[in-house]
C-alpha cells in the first residue's frame, strides 16, 4: 500500500491533479474545498497553489492514530512543490514560504472544524519576511496569530488565555481595534504569548515549521470527531465515515497593508434570495478577522468604491462561478497588494425563504429546469417557511432588553404569542369566551389537556422532549411549541412561573418561539405566514406535484383542518379521527353515559341475539322449529327486548346514542362540504373506552380520602364510577380493547357512527355537494374481525341510502397497524377496500414498545448510544416496519390488484418515511395539514430520486 | 347433476357398492359405519342388507333444506332392491320390510347423533307382521319404540312425555321391566303415545312409511348440527363440513323372543385395555335397551354359556375384525331367532392407559409395529397419565354421598384433596410450617400469590377462564386447578366458601378435579401416578423418542423441577426465569432495594462513564490529551467515583447486588448439578422492575388514606415508596423497560447474574460436573442491542473462568419475542448463537393483544364467535405469529446454518404447536416438566406426520 496517493496538487502552472470533474467521488476523497479549488484552478480563477490530503488519510489517522504510510512523505514532497513553484522556502529564514492548513469534508460543515493560517512562521522566518517585505508590522501581525491559532486550535489551550492579555495590553495603550497595534506593539504579546503557551503545556511553542505542519494536520483530522462537528453532523444526516480532508495552500495576506484586504460573499442574498452580490470585507485583514466580527467589516459594495477594477474581476469571476456550479457561491477571497486570489467557493446556505426564491428566479433565469428546482429546496425548508416567525430584529432586541427568559426544545416551529394560563380549562375558557391570544403553560401535557392544547397560540412545558405528548401534538395541530425549558420552574399555585430571575404572572405576555426554542417575557412582533401569498413557493410546490406520483392527503378531524389541507394542497383527507369529536366539553358527558352503561346493555343483548338468531334460521340446537315453536320464540324475543329496553342502563344507553349521533352526523357533513369532490377517510372510534373517563388514580385517592374522613356525600357515586373505570382497566391499553374489537364487543357504537356518515354524505350529496365518504374500521389483525363487522356496516350504509333515495360513492377499508394484519394482509384485502398504515402502532408493535413510556424511559438513551438511528416514531423503521409494510402492500395487491394503499400516521409528514411509502408504492400519505406543503416536495423528492 | 351417485346399496347377495378399500375417500363420503358395513360385507360378515345416503347428500341438503336432486329416487330404488332381496315390501301389509336409519360421519361420534329403528310400522303393517310372527308383543314392543323414538328424535317432542305415561302404566300394574309389559299392555301405550304425538304436534303420527323414512333421514341430516354435535367435533377438533351419511338398513330383530338378543362388545378391555372381551348383551331387546341401561345387560362373557354357538361364531368375527382393522373393535350385534347379525364396527374408544397398554401389546403381538403404536396414543392421553386422578368409583360415591359442591372450568388437570386456605401466606405457613395439604381458594390469583400457589396441592378460583393467571401458573406447575366456578360465594371476612347450599370453612377439606373440573367437600380418594412405574408408556415413549427429530427439553427454574424434569425425559433446560428467585420471600426485600437506588446510582454512574470513555480513548471533545490531563482526568474519575460510592443510593445498591449474587449463584449450582452434562438456559433478568414493587394502586389509597387521617407515622416512607413506584409505573409495562432494555439501562443487574452463572459453572467444573451454561438475554429487538449488551457479559464470563482457573462449555443467545427481530433475524443471528421463541410475547405483540387484559374482555368471545379458532396463547397461531417464527429460522440460518432454534413458552407444550415447531425446523421445545412425556409424543407425531 505504500503507492496509494494521499496528496493531490493543485497550481495554477501545474493545474490540477484532481478536480470535482475528474472522476465521481472526487468531492469524497478531496473534501467540497479540494475539489473546487481543483475547478477553479482548472478555470484559470487565480487561486494560491497547494495540495490537498485525502479524506482517506484522515480515516485511517482515526483509527491508528498515526499518518497512514507514505503520506507523510507526499506531504514533504508537495511542499517541496510548491517550493519550487513560489521560489520560496518552507522554514527558510532568507525567503520563506507560508502556508495555510483547513479542513474541508465532502459536505460544507461551516464553522466545526479547525484552520490554522501563517504556518511556516517562527523567530527566525519572520526575520527573513520582514527584510523582504519592509513590514515588521504585518509579519508580527501574522506571527501572533500563528501562535494564537495553534496555541488554542492544536494545543487546545483556552481561549481567553491570549484574547485577555492582548485586550489587557490594547487598554493599557488606550487602543480600540487591533489595527492600532504597531510592530513593537505586536512584538510584545508575541512573546507574552509564547510565554503563555509555555506556561499551559510545559514546552515550547513549536518552532519547526514542519512539526507546526504536523501538529495542524492532526488537529483538522483531529476535528472531525470534535463533539460540535459529531452534533453537526447528526442534525444534517452526514454519514461519520466520510473524514475530512486537509487543504495545505500557499499563505496570501489581506494584511499586509492597505492595498490588502480580505472578505467574503454570497453571489446572491442568502436571507431573501435576492439575486444581489451580498457580503462584507476588511482592508489589511486576514480571514477570521471577518468571520470572528472583531472589526466591523464593509460591504462588499463598497469594494467597488475602493478598488473598481479588483471588484470588476471579483465580480465576473463570481458570476462565472455561479454559472459553473448553477448554484448560489458562498466565496472567501483576499487581495494581496492589490492582487485577487480566491480561497474558496462553495454553495451558499441559506435561508428557506433565499432556497425557494433563488430555485425560482434560476428557472426563470433559464438557468436549471424545473426538475432542478424542485430537488434544490429540501421538505424541511418548506415546513420552515409555514410556521408564524419573530423577525431577527425582534428577536436581537428582545436580547439587548433583557427580556430573554428560558430556553427549551424546539418542538414544533413557528412563533406565538399570548398570555399564559396553567390549566386547559382556562386557556379554553380565555380563548374562547374573551378572545384571547393564550400561551399555555404545564410541566407537561396529557390527552385531557387537548382542549386546551388545541385552543392555545402556543404551548410551553418545563418537562418532557421532542417527541413528548405535548411535543407530538402541537406539531400535529401545527402549534408552536417548546418543551422541557427546565430551567422553568412552575407554581401551580402561585399561578406563575420562574426562571432565570424573572416571574411571570398569569394572565402576562410571553413570546414562544417554537423554531430556535427560545422564551421570551413580553410581546415580540410576529412575521405572519400565509403561504398563498408566497408566490414563489406556491409555483415550486405546483412543478412538485407534476413530478410526483405519490399524493399527499391530510390528517383533518375538524372542517376548519379540511378547508386549510385543501388550501395546503391535500388531495383528500387521509384520517379524519371520530373520537376527538367525543373529548369536547359540551359531548364528554353524553360519551360517558353511554360507556357507563354499555356493558350491561350489551349483555342483555347478547342473550337477546342467540334467541333472535333461533329464530333466524328457524332452528334451535339443531332441530327446525315449527310455526307454534316460532311463534313462541318471537314472542320471548319481543318480552326479553322490551325488558331490556327499559332497564335504566338500556335507556340511559340508547340515550345516548341517540345525542351523539346528530352530532357526529353535522361533524362529518362540515367534512364533506370543506372536501367537496375529493375523498374523506373516517376512522370509526379506536381508543380503549377508559379514556373518556376520569383517571383511575385519582378516582382511588378521592374514594380513599372520602373514606378515610367519613365524608359521605357524593361517595356512593364515585364509588360507582370508580367501580366502572376499575372494570375498563388494563394493564396494556395500547393492546387492549380498542379498535375493531369494540366494533365486535359493543357493535352499536361503530353502527351509529357509519349511520351518522352516511346521513349526512346523502344530505350533502342533496345539497350539491359531492361527498366521497371512506369508511376506516381500525386495528384489524385477522380477516374474520373484518368478515364479521363490514358487511353489518355495508348494511346500514345501503339501508341510509335507501331511506335517503340518494346513492353515494363509498369504499370500506382498513388501518393496517398491526402486525400480524400485514402478514396476513391476501386475505385482509379480500374485505377491505383500501388500506391506511398506522405506522404509530405498528411501529409500537414491531419494536415492543409503549411510545409513551420508551420515550420516558430508555428510547433517548437507544439513540445516544447509536442503538437506533433515530426515534423510530419520527423517522420510520425501514428494516423492520418498513419491511412489514413493504409485505402488506405486496401481498394486499397480490389479490385486490387496485388497492389504494395510503399512510395516516406521524410519519406520513417524514420526509424519509414518505420516500419510504414511495418506495414500497403507497398511492398516498396524509399528515397534518401543516405538513403538507412539505410532504408535496418530499414526495416528489422521492419520485426523483427513485423513479 | 342428476346423474349424480346419492345411494350406495351393500347386500349379502350383491356384496357392497363401496367399502372401505374402494377408493381414497370412502370413509369421508359414506362415513365410518358405512364403509365398515361394506367391509365386513366383502368378509363374508352377516351384516343385514341396507344402503347409506352419502354425507354429500347431507352437506347439499344443509344448504338448501332439501334433498338434493335425484337423491329420493335412488332412495326408493335401493329400497326397491332391498324388497326384491328380502321378498319383503316396505309399508305392505302382507309382509312388511321393516328399516333402521342411523348416522355414520367419517369419525365416529358416539351418541351424537340421531337414530330411528323400527320403520315401516303402523297400524296395518303391524297387523301383518303378527299373522306372520304370530308374536304380537314382540310387535307391538317394535310399533312403540318406533311412535317414541320418531316422536322425540324427528319431531322434537320431549321424552318426559312418552317416559312418563309408560311408568305410570307399569306402575299401575305392579310391573318393574318392560319386558313384563304384555302385547294388549304395548297395544295401550301405543294408542297413548299416537295422541301424545297428536296433541304436542297438532297432526297425527305419520303413519305412511315412506313419510316416516323421509322424516328419519332429514333429523339424521339435521342431527350433524345439533349442540352437541357441534361441540364435540369442536373438541375433538373434527371439521364441520364433513355432514353424517345415513345408513338405512333392513331390521333385524332381537326382540322377536328369548332366543333373540343384542349386545354391544369391545374386542379388548377399554378402561385397562387388557386383551379380553369386553361387553355386555341383552336376551329379547332392542340395540337401545343396552345403551340406555333401561334394564341391567349381562357380560358378554354370560353369552358363551347360553348361546355357545353363537358366541363362538360372534368370537371369531370380532377376532377377524380386530385382525382386519389391527384395532381394537367396538361392535354392535343382534341375534334374531338364533342367528348372529353384525350391525357396526368401529375402532372402540378407550381411556389414555387403556390406549397405551393396547398399543404396546399389539406391538408385542406382532399386529402393529413400533411406529403405528406411537401413532395410536394422543400426546393428550399421555398428559392424562401423569396427573394423579380420582377413581370412577370415588367420584360416583361423592355424588350419591351429596359431596359434590361445584363445578368450574378444568384448568389444569389432575386430583387434589387439601384443606382450604384463602389467602396465598397462609398456604404457605400450612404447607411450610403445619406439612398440611393445602387447596387455595382465591377470588382468581395475581403474580404476588405465585408462592402460595406452588405450596399448594390443588388451586380453586371463583373466576376466570382456562388461560386465566392461576389456570396457566398451575398448569406450568402441574398443579391441579379448577377456575371460574362461578357458583362458589367466597366469603373472606367469614373465612369460608358457599355454593349450592353448603358451606366449607377455613380448613377444612374439599377435593378439586382439575381433569374434570368438579370440586367436592371432604377427601376422595386419590390414584397416584409414578410415570416411571408404567412400564407400557415408558416403552412407549422410548419407542417415540427413536422416531423424533425435535427435542423435548423442560423449563425449570429450580433444581427440583429440574430434576423431575430429566425424570420425563427432558434433554435439557430450555428456561430457568432467574426472576422467579427474585420473588423468593426472603429475598425480595434486597431486590427491592436494589430496585429503589437503581436509578440514582445508575445516573451518577454515566457521568462517571463519559469521563472514564475519554481515559480509554485518551480523547477529549475530539482532541487528544497530554499526560497531564490524562492524570488529571484519572484524578477526577476516582474522586467521582469514591463520591459516588459514598452516597447512600449506591451504598444501599451494591450492597444489594452483593447480597443476591451468592444467591443466583446457589441457584445456579443445582441446576447445574441436577442438569449434568446438558445444556441449562439461563434467561437473564425479564420483567419491569416494578414488577418486585407492591402495587402502585394500592399505594395511592394507603398514602391518601393515611393523609386524610393526619397519620404522620411511616407516612414519608410510604410517600418515598410511592414516589419510586410511580417513576417506574408504565401505561403498558409488557412494552417497556424490561429484558435486554434493561441490560442497557441497568446494566449492573445482568452483570451480576452472569457472574453468578460462571462462578457457579466453574464451582459445579471443579466438582466434577459437567455444565453447559447458556446464557440467553430476552427481548431483543434490534441487533445493536445485542453489539451493546453481549461482548460486555462475554467478557465476564471469561473473566470468571480465568479467575476460577477452569474452562465450561457456553454459548450466548437471545429470545425471539419481539416481531422486528424475526424480521431482522439475519441481523440478529450474527451474535446470537441460539434463537429461543418466546411464543406467549411475540403472540401478544404480533396480534396486538395484553394477554392478561384480553382474555378478562373479548378473547373468549372471539373463540366463541369463530373469530379465532383458538385461544392463540394456547395454540400457535400459524398463519402470523407462526410465519414470523418461519421467517425468523430462515433468516437465522442463513447467516448462522448451524443456529440452535427453540421455543420456551406455553406454546411448547402445546401438540399443535410442537408440530409446527417440527415443520420450521426447531431443534427442540422446552415445556413445563410435567409437558415433557406430552411433547415426547407430539414430536414423534409431528415427525410421522411430515417426515
Amino acid at each position: 500500500m505504500t503507492d496509494k496517493k494521499w496528496v493531490y496538487l493543485f497550481s495554477e502552472v501545474d493545474q490540477a491533479e484532481a478536480y470535482a470533474g475528474t472522476w465521481d467521488g472526487v468531492r469524497g476523497l478531496l473534501g467540497g474545498k479540494g475539489a473546487n479549488l481543483g475547478d477553479m484552478i482548472r478555470a484559470g480563477v487565480p487561486v494560491p497553489p497547494g495540495f490537498t490530503i485525502t479524506t482517506e488519510a484522515c480515516n485511517a489517522f482515526q483509527k491508528t492514530r498515526e499518518f497512514p504510510e507514505g503520506m507523510w512523505d507526499q506531504v514533504l514532497a508537495a511542499v517541496k512543490a510548491l517550493e519550487e513553484e513560489t521560489g520560496k522556502k518552507f522554514g527558510d529564514p532568507v525567503n520563506p514560504m507560508l502556508v495555510s492548513v483547513r479542513s474541508g469534508s465532502k459536505f460544507s460543515m461551516p464553522g466545526m472544524m479547525d484552520t490554522v493560517l501563517n504556518l511556516g512562521l517562527n523567530e527566525e522566518t519572520a526575520e527573513g519576511m520582514i527584510k523582504i517585505t519592509g513590514n515588521p508590522g504585518f509579519v508580527d501581525d501574522s506571527y501572533r496569530r500563528l501562535v494564537h491559532m495553534l496555541g488554542t486550535v492544536v494545543l487546545g489551550i483556552d481561549d481567553e488565555y491570549f484574547e485577555e492579555p492582548l485586550e489587557a495590553y490594547k487598554a493599557e495603550k488606550g487602543y480600540k481595534l487591533d489595527i492600532e497595534m504597531t510592530a513593537d506593539d505586536w512584538a510584545e504579546i508575541i512573546k507574552t504569548y509564547l510565554a503563555v503557551v509555555k506556561e499551559h503545556k510545559g514546552f515550547d511553542f513549536p518552532m519547526d515549521p514542519y512539526k507546526q505542519l504536523e501538529y495542524a494536520v492532526k488537529a483538522v483530522f483531529d476535528s472531525w470527531d470534535s463533539r460540535r462537528a459529531i452534533d453537526y453532523r447528526r442534525r444534517e444526516n452526514i454519514p461519520d465515515d466520510l473524514g475530512t480532508a486537509v487543504n495545505v495552500q500557499l499563505m496570501v495576506f489581506g494584511n499586509s497593508g492597505n492595498n490588502s484586504g480580505t472578505g467574503v460573499a454570497f453571489t446572491r442574498n442568502p436571507q431573501n434570495g435576492e439575486n444581489e452580490m451580498y457580503g462584507e470585507f476588511l482592508v489589511n485583514a486576514q480571514g477570521e478577522d471577518v468571520v470572528a466580527g472583531i472589526r466591523n467589516a464593509d460591504p462588499i459594495a463598497e469594494m467597488a468604491q475602493i478598488w473598481p477594477e479588483v471588484y470588476q474581476q471579483f465580480f465576473d469571476i463570481t458570476e462565472r462561478l455561479e454559472h459553473h456550479y448553477k448554484e448560489m457561491q458562498d466565496v472567501e477571497f483576499t487581495v494581496e497588494d492589490g492582487k485577487l486570489w480566491m480561497l474558496q467557493t462553495r454553495n451558499g446556505k441559506r435561508t428557506a425563504k433565499a432556497a425557494v426564491k433563488i430555485a425560482v428566479d434560476m428557472v426563470k433565469e433559464g438557468l436549471i429546469d424545473k426538475v432542478e428546482a424542485v430537488k434544490r429546496v429540501t421538505p424541511e425548508q418548506v415546513d420552515n417557511l409555514l410556521h408564524p416567525q419573530f423577525s431577527h430584529e425582534a428577536i436581537e432586541q428582545a436580547h439587548k432588553d433583557g427580556r430573554y427568559f428560558a430556553k427549551g426544545v424546539n418542538a414544533s416551529p413557528g412563533a406565538a404569542v399570548g398570555r399564559i394560563y396553567f390549566d386547559p380549562d382556562t386557556v379554553q375558557r380565555k380563548h374562547q369566551d374573551e378572545g384571547q391570544d393564550v400561551i399555555m403553560v404545564r410541566p407537561f401535557t396529557k390527552p385531557d389537556d387537548v382542549h386546551g392544547m388545541l385552543s392555545a397560540k402556543g404551548i410551553l412545558t418545563s418537562e418532557g422532549g421532542a417527541t413528548s405528548h405535548a411535543a407530538v401534538v402541537a406539531r400535529q395541530f401545527g402549534v408552536p411549541c417548546v418543551v422541557g425549558a427546565s430551567a422553568i420552574a412552575i407554581d401551580a399555585e402561585k399561578l406563575q412561573m420562574v426562571a432565570n430571575g424573572k416571574t411571570v404572572k398569569e394572565g402576562e405576555w410571553v413570546s414562544v418561539d417554537g423554531t430556535t426554542g427560545e422564551v421570551y417575557v413580553g410581546q415580540l412582533e410576529l412575521s405572519q405566514v400565509d403561504i398563498t401569498e408566497q408566490k414563489e413557493l406556491m409555483q415550486l410546490l405546483s412543478w412538485a406535484d407534476e413530478i410526483s406520483r405519490l399524493q399527499v392527503w391530510a390528517n383533518a378531524d375538524y372542517p376548519a383542518d379540511a378547508t386549510r389541507a385543501r388550501e395546503y394542497g391535500a388531495k383528500g383527507i387521509g384520517l379524519c379521527r371520530t373520537e376527538h369529536m367525543f373529548f369536547d366539553v359540551e359531548r364528554l358527558p353524553d360519551v360517558q353515559m353511554m360507556i357507563m352503561n354499555a356493558e350491561e346493555t350489551q349483555r342483555m343483548l347478547n342473550s337477546i341475539e342467540v334467541l333472535q338468531h333461533a329464530y333466524d334460521t328457524g332452528k334451535l340446537e339443531g332441530r327446525t322449529l315449527n310455526e307454534e315453536e316460532m311463534a313462541e320464540l318471537k314472542a320471548e324475543i319481543e318480552q326479553e327486548t322490551a325488558k331490556m329496553r327499559a332497564t335504566p342502563a338500556a335507556q340511559a344507553y340508547f340515550k345516548a346514542l341517540e345525542i351523539i349521533l346528530p352530532q357526529q352526523r353535522g361533524d362529518f357533513y362540515g367534512l364533506f362540504e370543506a372536501m367537496d369532490g375529493l375523498p374523506v377517510i373516517i376512522r370509526l372510534i379506536d381508543p380503549p373506552l377508559h379514556e373518556f373517563l376520569p383517571s383511575m388514580e385519582e378516582l382511588l385517592v378521592e374514594v380513599a380520602t372520602m373514606r378515610a374522613k367519613g365524608e359521605t356525600e357524593g361517595l356512593a357515586e364515585k364509588e360507582n364510577l370508580l367501580a366502572v373505570v376499575q372494570g375498563l382497566h388494563e394493564s396494556n391499553p395500547m393492546m387492549g380493547l380498542r379498535g375493531i374489537r369494540l366494533g365486535i364487543v359493543y357493535p352499536d357504537i361503530m353502527k351509529m357512527q357509519v349511520r351518522a356518515i352516511f346521513e349526512a354524505a346523502c344530505d350533502a350529496k342533496l345539497n350539491g355537494i359531492d361527498p366521497h365518504p371512506e369508511i376506516m374500521i381500525p386495528l384489524t389483525g385477522i380477516v374474520t374481525e373484518l368478515e364479521q363487522v363490514q358487511p353489518t356496516l355495508v348494511q346500514i350504509a345501503k339501508d341510509v341510502m335507501a331511506e335517503k333515495g340518494v346513492q353515494v360513492d363509498y369504499q370500506f377499508g382498513t388501518m393496517i397497524e398491526i402486525p400480524r394484519a400485514c402478514i396476513t394482509a391476501e386475505e385482509i384485502a379480500k374485505y377491505a377496500e383500501f388500506f391506511s398504515f398506522g405506522t404509530n402502532d405498528l411501529t409500537q408493535m414491531s419494536f415492543g414498545y409503549s411510545r409513551d413510556d420508551a420515550e420516558r424511559t430508555f428510547l433517548a438513551e437507544y439513540v445516544e448510544k447509536g442503538i437506533l438511528p433515530k426515534n423510530p416514531f419520527q423517522t420510520l423503521d425501514r428494516k423492520g416496519v418498513g419491511a412489514l409494510m413493504k409485505l402488506a402492500v405486496e401481498k394486499g395487491r397480490s389479490v385486490r390488484p387496485d388497492l389504494t394503499v395510503g399512510i395516516c400516521g406521524e410519519h406520513g409528514g417524514d420526509p424519509s418515511s414518505i420516500e419510504w411509502c414511495h418506495l414500497i408504492g403507497n398511492n398516498y400519505v396524509s399528515c397534518s395539514p401543516f405538513r403538507v406543503p412539505l410532504a408535496r416536495l418530499a414526495t416528489a423528492h422521492a419520485q426523483l430520486k427513485h423513479g
